[in-house]
């Protein structure tokens, strides 16, 4: 069993490992140098130092893992890609894309005899110990085709991984996940800023989140994390309160609003997440203004 | 080791099946003898026909476990107990409580050399089998005569509860569990909608979630119960849109205003209930005549 494993950064590098230690032989290409020595040591990886040598080097009809960061780089990859493949090829996007790029990736693709299939990836950096959990999308037949590397990928062989549909359907189950994950991760935050907030209490936050792991409702992995990060009091010293947004709650947002369902808690953490990058200073500096302008209100100079 | 439990609805009565299993000689009381008579067979449980008889069966110094459904009974219980018991008992508040009730309370009965313990539980109906969470506030002497009751009821004896600070502090941190349950609720319930909306795909959102148990970064108690409940196709046939909600959610938005920390994601799902209970619709009505007024669009009819 051969596949080839285009982008070898923490999600990538670590699939790499994962397949290998499961038995598959897998060839390994990033662009970055560094990325490739760090998997050079690990037995059952072969880095290669371009897509050619890749293709060139696994036997049979290939299957091919692009774990990319970004969907300009899939697509530049794809078109590197596409003329040293041959028909009955089947590609494996395992980035996070937004599912309309996927299904006009499929179609693009199976122009020329080639099998696609948008793989939704959750389990971060924990996915090499515990397994990766796979929202895969695709034609039957690619996914048949996929399915051995899959079971190495998952959690256990028959646990973790699913065929959600066609192609798009990995890609947009993905994204509803990620979704639902901006929500809890809100969820959790304001209720432990809450707790913080009643200092007469003297509220040991890393304890009650322990606590709350045992038996409680909202035991989760999420407040697993939390647990783990609240252990020492000055946990929060030296965080700045600045969030990134990556795509995929705008893409869960947008979704929302072409279906037209209601999705406030999925939708109201991204805004969140803009306001602690500063870009709701124009507003409230406004609004500060407004204030001023009608009742006399004092305004704070920056 | 004694306890006397007083209120045997669907928690109090399994918690004093668990206490009794676990080694406890439980006096149970009810006023419905429906709910004594569902405890009659169990085997350390008495059931007793008053709380005058309760407390004339415990030996020492008591321990009072109320599990009674609003605060108006809990405030109706202890006056009646309050003659009944003398200074060094114990009585632990087990209810969902607001956690200034809760203050009030330990106030008062202090005055009267009885110990009070506000206990946030959680756990539902399968805190019988896996125990319980419990959250409590009240004076370390009180919580250490406490302490071997809550090892019992707690999923491990040194797992799952915790004295969380001084009189109040157990019942706001149930509070604010529940204020993240709202949360993550709602997020997973928005997710699932999303999913459902884009028909085209075909999701089988039931086989999705189990997935999603598996490696997933929203693995969670309340993404299992989604996977046990979406298993049918029919899941949702014959459930009205209408969601309930109890003291807790309101209790954690106003706290929230009170403290002036913003949390949209927990007072959001608050809003969404209110809504699905038919609280939205005279401003739903209002909007359309406004539109029909300045743009004359159509009003739907009832």
């Amino acid at each position: 069993m051969d596949i080839g494993i285009v982008g070898l950064g923490r999600m990538g590098g670590n699939m790499a490992r994962r397949l290998a230690r499961g038995g598959v032989r897998v060839l390994a290409y990033d662009r970055e140098l560094s990325a490739r020595d760090a998997l050079a040591s690990e037995p059952g990886v072969a880095c290669v130092e371009g897509l050619a040598a890749l293709c060139a080097r696994i036997e049979g009809e290939r299957v091919i893992l692009t774990m990319l960061p970004a969907s300009a780089a899939t697509d530049e990859a794809l078109r590197e890609l596409r003329p040293l493949l041959s028909a009955g090829d089947t590609l494996v996007d395992g980035g996070n894309a937004f599912y309309k790029d996927s299904m006009r990736r499929a179609l693009e693709l199976s122009q020329e005899g080639l099998r696609y299939i948008d793989a939704g990836v959750s389990g971060g950096v924990h996915g090499l110990a515990q397994g990766y959990c796979l929202m895969l999308g695709g034609t039957a037949t690619s996914i048949e085709i996929f399915a051995p590397y899959a079971r190495i990928l998952a959690p256990a062989a028959e646990r973790g991984w699913l065929h959600c549909g066609p192609a798009g359907a990995g890609h947009y189950a993905k994204m509803i996940h990620n979704g639902i994950e901006y929500g809890m991760m809100q969820a959790l935050a304001e209720g432990f800023a809450l707790l913080a907030a009643r200092e007469d209490f003297g509220f040991d936050a890393g304890r009650l989140a322990e606590a709350w792991r045992h038996g409680s409702v909202i035991r989760s992995w999420l407040l697993d994390l939390c647990a783990e990060a609240l252990q020492r009091e000055d946990a929060l010293e030296g965080v700045a309160p600045v969030v990134a947004d990556s795509g995929e709650g705008r893409w869960t947002a947008l979704e929302a609003i072409e279906l037209g369902v209601p999705a406030p808690v999925i939708t109201q953490p991204l805004l969140a997440r803009f306001a602690s990058q500063g870009r709701s200073a124009y507003a409230a500096k406004l609004l500060a203004l407004m204030r001023a302008g009608f009742g006399g209100h004092a305004v704070t100079k920056s």
